[in-house]
């Protein structure tokens, strides 16, 4: 059974996770990026994967093929839903906090067809799975003991994916992650000594200045951070204040999605065939609710490398800044 | 010139380091891995680097080439020393904290002769490499505005190495990284708690429990964290209370490389060739002197991968628990 472990020195929260070593890539040098048949992912191979738990248009008596966008359990999750209550294990002394491994871990499979990157989906294929990036959220939410959930992609092999086929993930924890904790914490923090959002005033400072601005549409805004960690770093943030992505709708999705392949368009444009990752932080499922925070997708490229000095200090070292990377990024986009 | 670029979201610190984009391997998908006439770091290749800040033994009159170990200036660095104080320049706003890039990038070259791995040294070079880390951290911390040095070093290529002759890095900075800054807050508020220090019970529970204990010399302890992080991942303390790596002498650095060679030998017969990264965490250089805090070296495998899910969470996903980490290692150990 996985389990929840804290460092007492970092705080860093583990998942030990022992199934996952069974994952036929996990140490192969290079993930296996099977096509065709031989890919779980594809129409008609869905019989090698755990059943859907949800499909994109809604299945109405159709095979088991009948879907563009389609759900299932991760075959090795991280995290496993426990039908007891998660209660803290007696720890093993003082000194070790421990947990059950009680969450959910999901796989949206973002085309029956064999695509690899968000860019290459059709505008219907991406709106559905922002769709069900929201409805997956909502879903884990009324499981009792989990907090938060976090919807997250992988795209191609330096970017961490261990199946080329175009997919996102969602993992579901009863544990608050540290870098969510600690965006909560820093939002709390402004909004008491400012009065504001720290999401809209940063927002607001980056449309004044325009130069890490990348691009705008009638709800939503795509910037690079003034601190990017990686190069072509991007944020993307609902123009209005709104702390939970679980509260968008249909309409604002597709806006979403539509803006989104464009950035990763724009970002293969500038490094062809670019890995990268991008994760949604959003509220977590704790009440009261997090009025004070501002929901936002993070997107990053993995085209740098981390090692020592970025694990065993906690800074980042990024050899594009975002004044650069926002110039590149825009002159892809005209391109 | 380099900045540190805080992000007031994350309260990471970013360094922004666009002469690093000049290095050959930077965005290669593999890096350069070159030998002998081609390699900077082999014994002959001295012109192709910056000039020795410091060898050994001791160069006493003879050519550039005489030495075992060698310490130069990194050739691209990520920060640079600046001749003014450090003082923060004015923000952008008030919203980015923003530091011009003071600080100290050098590499520590291992061996003359075409090493990859500590485990391949000989043992007077592995000492001298030791020794080579506290001076360094002894000279640095002399420099005004120099807050802490990390020593660290990358192996192979998916650890990070751009080049593969053995070498270690030392980055010391004017701004403190959060890791240390949270090992220093937890250590601070443990002793202020319980009246001890957080790492010598953390050691008084490993040596007692035994099952995640590698190995012990006669100043020095090895196991594997509760809450290990990376497959493998190896602690090594002080077994008595000791803050600050600067004031370790010769002999015990001697055992210490030894206990160091030994436990990457074990790494490497579990998992040949593997690909990892360790670091030195010792107090800051500040004053008052942090005696509460336990100076360790921090040892990870890079066989897993960290993709969205470690990058947006802050937690990590281990598939190996320490335990089974351990019992591997301490039966390579004996083989």
């Amino acid at each position: 059974m996985p389990e929840y472990r804290q460092d007492p020195v970092s705080g860093s929260w583990v998942i030990m996770a022992r199934e996952r070593a069974d994952r036929p890539t996990e140490f192969a040098p290079q993930p296996t990026h099977r096509r065709g048949a031989a890919c779980p992912f594809c129409r008609g191979n869905e019989l090698l994967t755990p059943p859907a738990v949800a499909t994109y248009p809604s299945k109405v008596g159709n095979g088991e093929d009948a879907w563009e966008v389609r759900v299932i359990g991760n075959k090795y999750p991280a995290v496993t839903r426990l039908d007891g209550p998660s209660v803290p294990e007696e720890p093993e002394n003082m000194l070790y906090p421990l947990h059950p491994g009680h969450g959910v871990h999901e796989v949206i499979i973002e085309s029956p067809d064999h695509a690899t990157s968000l860019s290459e989906l059709t505008a219907q294929r991406a709106t559905w799975s922002f769709l069900a990036y929201r409805d997956r959220l909502r879903a884990v939410a009324q499981v009792p003991g989990i907090r938060q959930g976090l919807v997250f992609k992988n795209c191609r092999a330096a970017g961490g994916a261990t199946l080329e086929h175009a997919h996102s993930q969602l993992l579901a924890t009863s544990v608050m992650p540290p870098a969510l904790d600690r965006e909560l914490l820093s939002a709390a923090r402004y909004v008491t000594a400012v009065g504001d959002c720290l999401f809209c005033r940063i927002l607001a400072h980056e449309r004044a200045s325009g130069q890490r601005m990348l691009a705008e549409t009638e709800h939503f805004a795509a910037f690079c951070p003034f601190a990017s960690r990686f190069p072509y770093e991007t944020w993307v943030l609902p123009k209005e204040h709104r702390p939970d992505f679980r509260q968008e709708e249909l309409e604002n999705l597709a806006e979403l999605s539509g803006l989104f392949q464009r950035i990763v368009r724009a970002l293969e444009k500038v490094f062809a065939q670019a890995p990268y990752n991008f994760w949604i932080h959003t509220s977590p499922f704790d009440m009261p609710s997090h009025d004070y925070y501002h929901w936002h997708i993070e997107l990053i490229s993995r085209i740098g490398t981390q090692a020592g000095f970025e694990w065993g200090s906690g800074c980042f070292v990024n050899p594009i800044t975002p004044e650069e990377g926002a110039r590149d990024l825009r002159e892809a986009w005209e391109r």
